[in-house]
């Protein structure tokens, strides 16, 4: 592995020393992401193809891009980013995913799944407006397949004229087993070796005919003709105008080299069906890849994780559901393939006939809900923050229209931290505030989430959203009442500011409270446990008596959560100063939460540190002008 | 047509009857539509369809879900809504689309593409969870078929066990001529009958083998194991798990009948494939379907459209288009499957090369502009406002997080009118502001719009958006100076009040302040020709002055552009009253524009009435409620 520092290097290499590299970085792949954690089984799954790939093609002037990205890591370490590699998911550091500013071998940024083919036709068809002359190659899992704009994609590509390799990585997995009818297509070319005797069978049967009438002399002709369509591997994506190839074994690099070049020379969108392995040469991996998907840092010998400490809110929210299913029979449950990291694998064994794993695919998961709750169901869809801004358009109009019931467990929202600007969570307050019909909350801690979630399942009609956030919390910070649509919680009483929070960022007001304190400043600590709607009157009460309003939220504060209290601030006529925490308008880097929270001045030493200030006088040179 | 007043009646007519009935629909549907406007060639085409569906089927016990929805106006004339049908997409009337507050027979309300699928598979879970017994039935058009939803839809209830009925009504168009690989793929099934011979053909074949040996014995096995791929038609849809019957002669109603009777008796998914013709039975609406797809009134001899007055924004854009892409050779323009309606058709005719139709998919489309963009190309996705919420997350993850240079012609921003709550474009200045990196821009005529057209293609290089409503505006309101990020422009000057007002608000906002004039009072009006970036200093300088802000949009007041102020206005410390003039946080029903705009005081004489109690004085008492 040391001698391999750019894709060049590899070219030298023959096959016996290129499985001795595969193995290697295999090895330095399970070292390194043992202490870092990072995505470890689509790395491990990929070696082979990776090595392949940049064998017949050359980047930086060939293109090649990764769906979703998370399985780079490879491309990394062969593109000249080896020695940076323990710096990755950290602050500063390598990104997790491809990132055009990181590498002219990175040749478009990805994160969400499902996007690579697009990308891929763009910059065809860029190409060969501008007459320029090189490779362009989509690599996208099964799993990224189902998610309907590959589809859109492949529709698209498979009539146009341009080259355009896609590659399909066929590990039988998205994150969890793979689903749907197409999953069980992609399985039966895999298993049935049988498809690929028909072609041949069928000649040896024409051979056999010895004389034939009028009418069988046409139909032969007819059957000769359609000859093409009983190879039977990959008809959809022939159907669909490409060219298929496969299925290919994913760990030959020799094979797969040979396909590469094949593929090169082919006119127009060719589709190699690639049969990998994910988690391949790690044990643990290949018995439990969904585990190995993403994973913290972990024992390479046990293959244990190394504990961070107690249940996250995941978990919290995957007990509550379970507890909640058992009384109301009503409540069903849909994860868009993420059994695991939404916490509803208990739901899923204990339910299996009202869990539903629909794949990658946010948008028909929202409206699929929209017809349960139709029919008079309760769903809930467990979804990650950031992988719901691909419903957005379907929560508006088939969920908020017909304000039908439907509840939404937005999981990781705020700051994901190492899986960095594509995966933060800070969007949701915004792109759902601002849908009629909708009810949004977010609870300070494990109790309040239980809570809410009996309020929105049990309680209320209509659409609801709870955001919390990505890992774990507080159990109980203190006792709280029933739930009361729009209530705030007045935590703490003061006279001098007030402190309006939610979600986890109640704690931390708690704390810039007390900092505060020893100032002998008092704060009201106002816990807004609904972002929509909000009562208006004890907001204003406390404004009233304060004259200062503090808004923390961990979201944008381009309209968020404390652009809506300037809202209500602003129908109520009254007159305060209002400072609002959020993140800044601009994408934000992965590293730590930790790091990037105290960063973005969102730490309760930061926060009370601009408080201070709020004491001081305005002046118009203070004026904030807006990147201008 | 006068004796059916439910779908029972129409059990009991023969054959004869129902052409006799589809004929007199068909001239009802041309006579109302030719006067009030409306969807005119998608409903010609489903008139047998819908009567064999009503005939077989029992609403609303069974569920018809209709994608998108625009077709289904002989639903609401069998299903007792024919008296009514005058008042149809008219305030306080019907609406053209689905509702199910509007009867029971529709099952759920539709507007966007490719969503009945997802609600079909949703409503027959729960079904088949709350052990009922009725047919769930999906009308899906070949165009809204591409969009990528419907696919991840198909994908899931492939696999699934339940039974649902998905009807493709094939016609060859979206709105326009229908384009993808899928597309091709379909038009094979329906044009080359060779495909239903081949079983035919095979089973010929080997009855004239007479004597064979052993490994032909295998062989043959294997093809027969095999015959059902030989049944050409289809195959994509039974490899994903579904039942294929067609293709079906949509005009045929015995031959639709025995299908659908057939159907119900199949146990899981069926897929029904009906050819239909879009228009069927007025010529001009056969000749060009895409122009009586949705059609203002007409005149029935000729087919003429009765002239609304003078182009609109749509073909301003277009041709200005077509003037900059003549020098510059790497503007290219994006369509999902509307180059009439929003202006590009004369660039297509131009730069056919240069233009690309993707299908229903705008996720997709803007994926693919970020790929254009990353190669260097300038690609303009002209889309309406409603349709790009389908791309939020593409306008975010794939195009802002990489800061290219792709251009979004946003038309019918704002209030669309009688198409309805699934339809206004209120919402996209709330779900674009938010995202970093984004520039969002707003013309208040058609100079402005000509102008900032070629300041987002010609001197910016980002993602940029510019939004413009339906229909037709002022050709040149001022003579306006170049354009500067961030800019506003101060178009009357005043004390008593500043006017902020982006868009076709602008013009209202200077008749609100000549209604001012004439109470004494003078106001500022200020255009801000950018919702994002805003420079904050014109307007401080104005509310320092006036004490008063007045902002008006065409978007929904939560979190758009009035929002956007108050962010600017409380970051400066200054102390201002401010009124937002917006639609309110509910969801907007059909009408005229104008209508809808005097409902919801967004007119310059409400405004002026509102503006006019701003120059009282506020108590708390007055503090508004939020809708608790």
């Amino acid at each position: 592995m040391d001698c391999v520092n750019s894709p060049e290097d590899l070219k030298s290499l023959n096959y016996e020393q290129l499985k001795g590299l595969a193995s290697s970085i295999r090895s330095f792949l399970i070292e390194k992401i043992s202490k870092t954690g990072g995505h470890l089984a689509p790395n491990l799954g990929v070696v082979e193809l990776t090595l392949a790939l940049h064998r017949v093609f050359d980047t930086p002037r060939d293109k090649i891009i990764w769906d979703v990205g998370h399985q780079c890591y490879v491309h990394k370490i062969i593109t000249g980013r080896k020695n940076k590699f323990d710096t990755m998911r950290k602050l500063n550091g390598l990104s997790g995913f491809p990132k055009v500013n990181e590498s002219p071998h990175d040749a478009f940024n990805t994160g969400h799944s499902s996007t690579s083919i697009s990308a891929a036709l763009g910059i065809a068809k860029a190409r060969d407006i501008k007459k320029e002359k090189y490779s362009v190659i989509a690599v996208i899992g099964d799993g990224a397949l189902t998610g309907g704009m590959a589809f859109e994609a492949l529709n698209d590509a498979g009539r146009s004229f341009n080259d355009l390799i896609v590659v399909l990585n066929d590990n039988e997995m998205s994150i969890s087993k793979n689903v749907g009818g197409l999953s069980k297509y992609l399985s039966k070319i895999r298993t049935e070796p049988f498809y690929y005797k028909v072609k041949e069978d069928i000649d040896i049967i024409l051979n056999k005919i010895p004389a034939i009438g009028k009418s069988a002399v046409k139909a032969l002709d007819r059957v000769k003709g359609s000859i093409k369509y009983m190879i039977m591997p990959g008809i959809i994506f022939e159907e669909l105008g490409f060219k298929y190839i496969g299925p290919i074994d994913g760990h030959n690099i020799e094979e797969l080299e040979n396909v590469f070049k094949k593929a090169k020379s082919i006119k127009g969108p060719v589709f190699i069906h690639v049969c990998t392995q994910k988690g391949k040469g790690y044990n643990h991996a290949e018995e439990n890849p969904d585990i190995f998907h993403g994973i913290a840092p972990f024992e390479i010998e046990s293959g244990e994780v190394i504990s961070n400490g107690g249940p996250g809110y995941s978990n919290i929210f995957g007990e509550e559901l379970v507890e909640i299913a058992e009384k109301n029979k009503k409540v069903v449950a849909i994860t868009a393939a993420m059994p695991n990291g939404t916490g509803l694998d208990a739901f899923s064994k204990k339910f299996p006939e009202r869990f539903f794993d629909v794949g990658i695919a946010e948008q028909h998961a929202v409206t699929f809900a929209a017809g349960l709750a139709r029919n008079g169901l309760v769903p809930v869809f467990a979804v990650y923050s950031s992988f719901l801004q691909r419903a957005y358009d379907q929560v508006l109009h088939d969920v908020a229209i017909q304000k039908l019931h439907v509840v939404f467990a937005i999981d990781r929202a705020g700051i994901v931290g190492e899986d960095g600007e594509t995966h933060q969570g800070i969007y949701d307050i915004s792109f759902l505030r601002h849908i009629p019909n909708m009810t949004i909350m977010a609870p300070c801690d494990y109790n309040e989430l239980r809570k809410m979630m009996k309020f929105a399942i049990e309680d209320f009609d209509g659409p609801i959203a709870i955001r919390y956030p990505r890992g774990s919390g507080s159990h109980k910070l203190f006792e709280s009442p029933g739930i009361e649509l729009g209530q705030s919680l007045i935590l703490r009483e003061g006279k001098d500011v007030s402190i309006i929070a939610v979600g986890n960022k109640v704690e931390v007001a708690m704390e810039v409270a007390a900092l505060l304190e020893k100032m002998d400043l008092s704060a009201d600590v106002i816990y807004s446990r609904f972002i929509k709607p909000v009562n208006p009157k004890p907001i204003i009460n406390s404004a009233i008596k304060t004259g200062k309003i503090v808004t923390i939220e961990d979201n944008t504060v381009e309209g968020g959560f404390g652009s809506r209290i300037l809202e209500i601030i602003n129908e109520s006529g009254i007159n305060v100063k209002t400072k609002i925490f959020g993140y800044p308008d601009r994408f934000i880097c992965h590293g730590s939460k930790k790091e990037l929270e105290k960063m973005f001045g969102l730490d309760a030493k930061s926060i009370f540190n601009s408080v201070m200030k709020m004491f001081n006088r305005y002046s118009v040179k203070d004026i904030v002008v807006e990147g201008i």
